[in-house]
C-alpha cells in the first residue's frame, strides 16, 4: 500500500464540493459497510480506497493514512476506517411506472433514506428540484446503503418536468384523500415536499391527486422519508 | 441576560452523558425549531435557555455566550443559535392499545424519527432494550420534533416485558405474512430490530405474528424508521 500524498489529500477534500464531484464524475463513499457493498456489487466503479488500517488487504488501488488525516478529509464527525473514491453510475434516463419528485429536501439522511426506500419498492427514478441536496453528498451516499447505484436521481425544474409528463401527480396535502382508500394506480409521480415548508405553492397546483396519511396523535407531521415509505407502500 | 459562566459551561457539558442526565432529570434540546416548540407547548419544562444572540428576548432565564463556546458545548457539528436545558417529562406508565418495542436501535436519528412516527399514529408507549440509544440524547430529542413530550420511552429487559404482557407480538421477519393482508388488530406490540442485525434471535422467538413489507426492488432492507412507519400505518 502507498501512503496518501498531500496532493491526494487535497483531491479528496475537493470532492466535498458538488461542483468538483460533477466536474470529475466522482463521489466519496465513507464507512466500511457502504464501501464493502460497493466492493461486492460494483467493483468496477471504484477508483481507489483510503484506509487507516496498515494491514488492510484489497486488489483495488489503496492508500493508507493516519486517523488524524482521515478525520481531516472525512465529511463525518466520527469517520470510519475506510473510504472509497467512486465513479458516478451511468443509468437509463427512461421514466416509466412510478417516479418520485422531491421539492427541496435538505437533509442528506432523508434523501439517502428516500433513495433506499424507492429501491425497496422498485422505483428506479427520482427527480429533484434544483434546491434539493446533492445525491452524491457523502452523507446521502451512506444512507442509501448502496441503492444509489440502482436509482437514477436527476435535478430538474419540476414544474417543467410535470408539464412534459402525462402521468398523474400524487402529493401529500392535509385535505387529501386517505391513502388507504386509493386503488393502486399503475403509474404516477409521487411529489414530496421540503422538511419544514412542505410542497411549495407553485408545485402544489400541479397535484392532480391530493392524498393524506391519517394519524390520530398530536405530532404535527411525519418525517418526509417515513411519509414517502408509507405512501409508496400503499401506491406502488 | 447573564453571560454563561464557566461553571454553567461545565454543567451543560456534563449533560452529554446519560448518567448525568438521569441523575439530574434533565436533557438538552438544541436548535431554534425544537426549542421554540418546547417554549410554545411545554414552557414549564424549561430550566434555562442559552443563546448566542445578544438581542434574544425571552421570559425564561437566559444565558448568552459566543459562537465558539456554543460549539464547545453542543453535540452537533453545526450548532444552532439556541439551546434549552429541559426537565424530563413525567408520563403515565400505562400500556394499552399498541406499544412499540425496540431491540438495540443505535442511530439517534432513527430513534427520534420512530418516536415522532409513534406520536403521529397515537402510539404513546415505546419500550427499548437496554442497549438502545438514550432517548434524551440531544440528536434523538431534535429528531422527535417535540414528540418526546407525548410518547413515554422506557428501557427494559424486553424478554421479561413480553412474558408479562398478554398482547400479541408482531415482528418484521423475511418469511412473515404480507402486512397488507392483516386485519387491523385492536392492540399489540410491534417489535423492531437493530439497524444492521435486525431482531436478535432470543427475541425473535417471542414473535407471535411474523409480518413482512413486500418489496420488488433490489434493496436489502428498509431503514428501520421507515419500516416502523409503514407497519404502524397498516396495523394501528
Amino acid at each position: 500500500m502507498v501512503a496518501l500524498s498531500k496532493n491526494k489529500i487535497k483531491w479528496v477534500r475537493s470532492l466535498r464540493l458538488k461542483k468538483n464531484r460533477d466536474a470529475e464524475g466522482l463521489f466519496v463513499a465513507e464507512g466500511s459497510k457502504i464501501v464493502q457493498e460497493i466492493l461486492d456489487e460494483h467493483p468496477e466503479s471504484i477508483v481507489c480506497l483510503i484506509t487507516i488500517e496498515p494491514d488492510f488487504q484489497s486488489e483495488m488501488p489503496t492508500f493508507v493514512t493516519d486517523a488524524k488525516t482521515m478525520k481531516s478529509i472525512s465529511s463525518f464527525q466520527t469517520p470510519g476506517s475506510l473510504m472509497a473514491i467512486v465513479r458516478k453510475p451511468a443509468m437509463s434516463t427512461e421514466n416509466t411506472g412510478w417516479t418520485i419528485a422531491l421539492d427541496g429536501i435538505q437533509d442528506p439522511g432523508n434523501l439517502g433514506t428516500i433513495i433506499r426506500t424507492a429501491d425497496w419498492f422498485g422505483v428506479t427514478s427520482i427527480i429533484c428540484s434544483k434546491n434539493t441536496v446533492d445525491c452524491f453528498n457523502p452523507k446521502v451516499v451512506q444512507s442509501t446503503m448502496g441503492s444509489i447505484f440502482r436509482v437514477r436521481v436527476s435535478y430538474e425544474d419540476l414544474r417543467e418536468a410535470f408539464e412534459q409528463d402525462s402521468r398523474p401527480v400524487y402529493g401529500a396535502l392535509m385535505e387529501g384523500q386517505d391513502v388507504h382508500s386509493i386503488l393502486k394506480p399503475d403509474e404516477g409521480i409521487l411529489l414530496m415536499g421540503n422538511e419544514g415548508k412542505g410542497i411549495s405553492p407553485e408545485l402544489a397546483s400541479s397535484i392532480s391527486h391530493p392524498i393524506h396519511i391519517p394519524g390520530k396523535g398530536k405530532a404535527e407531521s411525519l418525517n418526509v422519508a417515513v411519509a414517502t415509505g408509507i405512501l409508496l407502500s400503499e401506491l406502488v
